[in-house]
């Protein structure tokens, strides 16, 4: 396989891992308002890069699913709107979250699995 | 939201979760030759349940993608399929152990800090 072959889909297969979190991550960062962009802002801060043609139909499908509330504020120089985790969205931010616990756990344990197996098999 | 509904989300969102690990998972067993069901077997054993009609789609896509070998076994009492991480694999399956060790870093920041809201804001 050609290195841009391989980088390519290499891009696809991470990106499906990074999709999986993102609602996560999203619900974890919105218990306090804010809007889209200052959220792409935060996550990139903490190591987290998403398109605005990402996470806006993501907060969309999010607030029609009631996981999220949001409302125009006009204070600005402009008007923006603003995201805040619902109840609903609370509780589910909770359980989601017990189930990344649950998933590192796993992970953990089978690439450990992985990497002695590895070891011992180094001619292969 | 009526807990129905609240569990079909939840079982769906979690299911995000869980496909964008599956592929570093299946990656990381087959640095030993197995045939599918040995395989789902052996994730269920560590906590990560799939079922045939998700993982036998997902092996026949990562062998034409050249991230597995595959070859029939006929010794035991019915032919199988034996499936084996490939030499490109065993690279994708080191890239994207890293590229989760970076993602769970990132989560476990992102939740530290949600968390921390969550205590000065109870009130909310």
């Amino acid at each position: 396989m050609q290195t841009q072959e391989f980088d390519e889909l290499y891009g696809k297969v991470a990106q499906e891992l990074r999709r999986g979190i993102l609602v996560l991550a999203t619900l974890s960062q919105l218990k306090e308002a804010k809007y889209g962009y200052a959220l792409i802002s935060s996550l990139a801060e903490h190591g987290l890069e998403i398109e605005q043609g990402t996470l806006y139909p993501l907060l969309r499908r999010l607030e029609s699913q009631e996981l999220l509330q949001s409302e125009w504020n006009v204070d600005g120089s402009r008007p923006r709107r603003y995201y805040l985790i619902s109840p609903t969205g609370l509780e589910m931010l909770g359980a989601l979250t017990a189930e990344w616990r649950n998933l590192t756990t796993v992970m953990d344990r089978l690439l450990e699995i992985s990497s002695t197996e590895g070891e011992s098999h180094e001619s292969h």
